[in-house]
């Protein structure tokens, strides 16, 4: 268990009044105690109380908790586990969940009377793992090293006649040759005109010289996720081109620029949007300029114009602003940036410069 | 609206004693409506009640409905969509929930008052995705099918020094070129005595010329799921590899030839159990023989011998005895079959024959 997590948690949830909480999150509970296992449809939980030593609960289906938690509760398939829960709640106080606790589970905890009311605690949870420590910290930077190098491989494999998914398809590949495991979300490869569309699923579309390319994409490694987007040029850009990508670079490193503790989520989206407004683009950059992340591609706490709350050291989120001209082109640009006492550190060391691949 | 669909719900709700529902698995609203989107942590519910028009509520970043449905409401995300939801239940009723159902919305769903009491009622749409329809069914075979020539594909990719991730990580292009668009599951490849891992995971493991090799693999096509498995030599086996082989291979044909409406899914089981028993191998075949498939790979249901239930007409399942030696040889053969009128279609169609590949 680990104690200074256990400690902010518990803090947070004395804030939201709280002296008891089940944690269902399978990061969650790895983040605390270092156990992990994805349950599937089975029960999994960390039950956390206000003083003492916290509970988990494990199918012995799962793997074993070594020393991961000092109290252990095992059941099989056959045995209720809300009957365990039901044993070490308090059922005389509130009890907080964690948002996604699945119906299959909450209700039956209702039933059993495990506590006087149910009210959703994650906040707390999620609080604490905004702010990565030393270890966490070095291991984002890793992640994103990693995803550099996979940016220079995916440059590589554009030339006349490949389709965006055999590229998308080849990418699983090289990150598990570059040292990660999995990717952090589904990749994005866009060719040409797809790059309007900011959410476009790589599909049998083939490039063809002279076709703006888009990739956005992450790995997972070592349990923490990169996000990072690039957009290619494959024929000398025209002043409309050049233009828009350049004011998209320019928004980028606007918003990073202003980044300290301090200065809110809102200000540097704002700051970002601002670019792009004046250079006549504001009403096609249709999205939020980030989000968190960590031990998932997207943690709660966006970058985003509503969004009042000040950044604070530690924190890790993306800054990707985008211009998305319907039937014309898409670029986005995207780093993810480590908040420090003063500023902050770009975790993506690939190039922003213009570039004109040679396919 | 599938009308025949909504109708077995409905009937279902009411052996429930249950007048509306509130379904949020992505995949039933499909199967009902036809709507699909994956909504992540966004709110995406289907309302059912006893009679009229279901409504469907959408958040406006998601794709529009069409002609899905009826009555859609649509918010944004500044929007409460549960408040949208208070407006529609009747709060003077008991309210089903999707076992799907997040903490994150019930919790609030409760706090509302959107109903007297909530309880589980996927049952009631879980009973009535079980039984496929012609056209349900068609789509199954043709899953099948493609698994069949992806199997081809695997048995080709073995040759001294390949990786299982090697091989598992091409399978999803093959996939795509034979005319599926994903992985049913985490494809399972296994050389030597890793196969004796039933949930292996591929890795690193390089390939030498005598080991046994194990492919657990699914696709999606077309929404619904294929899941099959083979076991293959790479050397003339020896007389223990072989009984071992044949015994799993009789106790899949065994389990085979008794399904028909009527029969138990615990009489299924153990015909294949007790196959694997008389050869004196029964305490390693560690899990359930099977379990029920469709849209999703792991459908409610499983084919195991606590599950007392009848099969009936038009139910998918998986066939999968194994024998798994540790530190020496696991062997399972998987088949889907759809129980028809009087006994059963098996889907797939790769040979069981016992088959010693040359690498």
């Amino acid at each position: 268990m680990n104690q200074d997590r256990l400690a902010k948690v518990r803090a947070n949830l004395r804030n939201q009044g709280l002296e008891q909480a089940l944690l269902v999150d399978p990061l969650s509970i790895w983040w605390l105690c270092g156990y992990y296992t994805e349950p599937y449809e089975r029960f999994l939980a960390l039950y956390v109380p206000a003083e003492g030593t916290p509970t988990l609960f494990l199918n012995r289906l799962f793997p074993e908790a070594g020393g991961a938690c000092e109290d252990v509760r095992t059941f099989s398939d056959t045995d209720d586990p809300v009957a365990l829960v039901a044993q070490v709640t308090d059922h005389a106080k509130p009890l907080g969940v964690d948002k996604e606790l699945a119906a299959r589970w909450l209700v039956p905890l209702m039933d059993a009377g495990c506590a006087t009311t149910f009210s959703l605690a994650s906040a707390a949870v999620d609080d604490a793992r905004s702010i990565k420590d030393a270890r966490e910290r070095e291991l984002m930077r890793r992640a994103s090293a990693t995803n550099d190098a996979a940016m220079e491989w995916l440059a590589s494999q554009v030339r006349p006649g490949v389709t965006e998914l055999e590229i998308a398809d080849g990418l699983l590949g090289e990150y598990r040759r570059l040292g990660a495991q999995d990717h952090s979300f589904a990749p994005i490869v866009s060719f040409g005109a797809n790059g309007a569309d900011p959410h476009h699923g790589p599909d049998g579309t083939v490039f063809n010289r002279g076709d703006v390319v888009l990739f956005d994409v992450g790995c997972k490694q070592d349990w923490y996720c990169s996000d990072m987007t690039r957009t290619f040029f494959t024929a000398e850009p025209t002043e409309h081109q050049r233009a828009v990508y350049e004011t998209v670079r320019r928004a980028n490193e606007a918003a990073e620029k202003i980044v300290r503790p301090g200065v809110t989520f809102a200000q540097i989206d704002l700051t970002a949007r601002k670019v792009i407004e004046d250079a006549g683009w504001g009403e096609y950059f249709t999205h939020r300029l980030g989000h968190q992340i960590g031990l998932v591609d997207h943690e709660p706490g966006d970058v985003s114009a509503t969004h009042d709350e000040p950044v604070r050291e530690g924190q890790v989120f993306s800054i990707e602003p985008g211009i998305y001209l319907p039937g014309d082109i898409g670029v986005r640009v995207e780093d993810l940036v480590i908040v420090t006492a003063d500023g902050c550190e770009v975790l993506n060391h690939y190039s922003k410069d213009l570039t004109v691949l040679t396919v």
